[in-house]
C-alpha cells in the first residue's frame, strides 16, 4: 500500500500539469491557483484516490481528473462562503481571502471559473468512457448544486443569529460539507467499477465522515476559543451560528463524534468484508478528526 | 415551419415543467426562478431549438434540456454581473435585480446554484447518448468558464475607467457573450448530427451575431442616453467602460454592425446551400438587432 503522502504527491503532479497546460488568462489563473495552493490538505482528492488504490492501484491515474475537479468545487465554495456578503473572512488558513487578496468582484469570478471547470475536468477526461462520465458529473451537480451544497449554504448563512434544532443543524451540513464527501469516495467506487452493494457502503462511510468532520470542526473551534479567546472573533460562535457544541454541549458532541467514526470504520471492515478488498487506508481520514 | 411564439412557448412549458419536478428547497428555488423568469428573450435556447427545428421538427424535444442549460448559464451570468461587487445594478429589465430583491448572499448562492444545475441538465438527460452530452458540456465549459465568459467578464470588470484598443474590445466581448451565443448554435449542430462543414458554418454565423449583437447592444444604450439622459446613470457610459459607440463613434458602429449582420446573413445562406436543408429561420435573430 503507498502511503498518504505518495498519493498526495501525485494529486499535486496531477494538478500541477493541469494548470499548466489551460488556456486560461493569467489574469483569472493567478486566483484560481492562489485559492487552490493554499494549503488545503486534499481531503476529497485523496479519500478518491485512496479507494482506487485499495481496488488496484493501476486504477489510480483514471480518478485525477475527478479528483482535481473535487478540488475546484471544494475551492470554489470556500472562496465565495468567504465573501463579505457571506461569512466576511479576511484569513483562511493564516492567508489573506481571495477578495482581501484581490478585490470581491476578481473572488467571484475565481469562484465562478473554478465551479464551472470541475465539470470540464470530468467532460474532457480521456479515461474515463462517456456513460461514466455523465454519471460522475450528475453525481457532482446532485451533491454540489441546488439540492446539495448551495442550499446547505444558504441554509446556514439564513440562520445566523438563530438557533436551530439539532436535526437541522444535521441536515444542514449533510448538504454543506457531507454530501461532496459522499461524492468523493462513491466517484471512487464508480470509477473502480465495484458492485452497487459496496458502492452503497462508501456512501454511508461519506455520511458518518462528513457529519464527524462537521462536529469535528465545531469543537476544534471551541476549544480554539478556550485556548486563545481572540480566535472568537472568527469563528461560528462570532457569527451566531448554531453549532453541535453550542447545541449539545461539548460532551454529547465528544461522544457523537467518537459515534460516528465508529460508525464510520464500521463501513470499512462491512467494506473489506462485501468486496474481499482492503480498504483500512480509509482509517487515516477518521484518525485525522478524532479529539481524545 | 413553426413560429418562433410556438417554440418559445415550447421551451417555457419546458422549463416550467423541470422548475416543477426539482428537489430544490423553496427558498434557493424562489430566487432562481425570480430571475429565469424575469423577462428575458431567451435568444439563446430559441437558437438551438430554430436550428433543430430546421433540421427536423421531431428534434426539438431532444434540444430542451440543452437549451434550459444555456438559460440557467445566461441567468446565472446576468445575476452575477449586476452585484455591487461588479456592475452594482439595482434593476434589470426594469426590475429589482436578484441582490435587491433578496439579499447579496442569497443572489450569489442563486448564481451558483443555476450554474452548477445547468450541466446537471444535460449530463441527466435521457434522450442524448453519453458521447454527445460530455461533447456538450465539454463545448459548454469552454464557452462559459475560465477560457470563455468567466474570463471575458472579469476583464471587463478590470478595465473600467480605462480605454481599451477596438481589438480588445472585440476579444472582451467574444468572451463575454459570444462564445455562449457560439455554443447554442454549435449545440444545435452537434444535438442535429449535420456534418463538420455545417457545425463550422453555424459557428461562424455565432460568431457574426455575437459581435453584431454586443454592437447593437452599445448603439442601444447611447440612442436611450440621446432620447433619455437619466438612462446615462445605468450605462457602460457611467461605469466609464469602453463601448463601439465610444472607441468608434456612432456612424461607424452602425456601419460595422450592418457588416456583421451581412456576414452572420451569408452564413445562413451558406448553410442552405451545404446541407439542403432551411435555416432562414436564423434570419429573425439578425432582424431582431437591426439598427436602420
Amino acid at each position: 500500500m503507498m502511503r498518504a503522502s505518495d498519493l498526495r504527491r501525485i494529486f499535486e503532479e496531477a494538478l500541477r500539469q493541469y494548470l499548466l497546460a489551460v488556456q486560461t488568462p493569467l489574469e483569472l489563473l493567478k486566483p484560481m491557483v492562489y485559492s487552490l495552493n493554499s494549503g488545503g490538505k486534499r481531503l476529497r482528492p485523496l479519500m478518491l484516490l485512496t479507494i482506487l488504490e485499495a481496488i488496484d492501484p493501476r486504477l489510480i491515474d483514471k480518478g485525477l481528473a475527478t479528483a482535481i475537479a473535487l478540488e475546484f468545487i471544494h475551492t470554489y465554495s470556500l472562496i465565495h462562503d468567504d465573501l463579505p456578503a457571506m461569512d466576511n473572512d479576511d484569513l483562511r488558513r493564516g492567508q489573506p481571502t481571495s477578495h482581501v487578496k484581490f478585490n470581491e468582484a476578481t473572488a467571484i469570478l475565481a469562484g465562478d471559473a473554478l465551479l464551472t471547470d470541475a465539470f470540464g475536468l470530468i467532460a474532457q477526461d480521456r479515461q474515463l468512457d462517456p456513460a461514466l462520465k455523465t454519471q460522475l458529473i450528475a453525481d457532482l451537480v446532485y451533491a454540489a448544486g441546488s439540492t446539495g451544497m448551495v442550499a446547505g449554504q444558504l441554509d446556514d448563512v439564513s440562520h445566523q443569529d438563530q438557533s436551530v434544532s439539532i436535526d437541522h443543524l444535521k441536515q444542514t451540513h449533510l448538504m454543506k460539507t457531507g454530501y461532496l464527501f459522499i461524492f468523493a469516495v462513491k466517484a471512487g467506487g464508480r470509477i473502480g467499477k465495484i458492485n452497487e452493494k459496496a458502492i452503497d457502503l462508501l456512501s454511508q462511510f461519506g455520511h458518518h465522515f462528513g457529519t464527524a468532520y462537521q462536529i469535528h470542526n465545531d469543537l476544534k473551534d471551541i476549544l480554539a476559543i478556550e485556548s486563545d479567546p481572540d480566535s472568537l472573533l472568527k469563528s461560528d460562535e462570532a457569527n451566531h451560528k448554531s453549532t453541535y457544541p453550542s447545541l449539545l454541549g461539548v460532551q454529547e458532541s465528544k461522544d457523537q463524534l467518537k459515534h460516528e467514526l465508529h460508525l464510520a470504520a464500521s463501513c470499512i471492515q462491512a467494506l473489506n468484508h462485501q468486496t474481499g478488498l482492503n480498504f483500512s487506508g480509509l482509517e487515516q481520514f477518521l484518525g485525522a478528526i478524532s479529539i481524545e
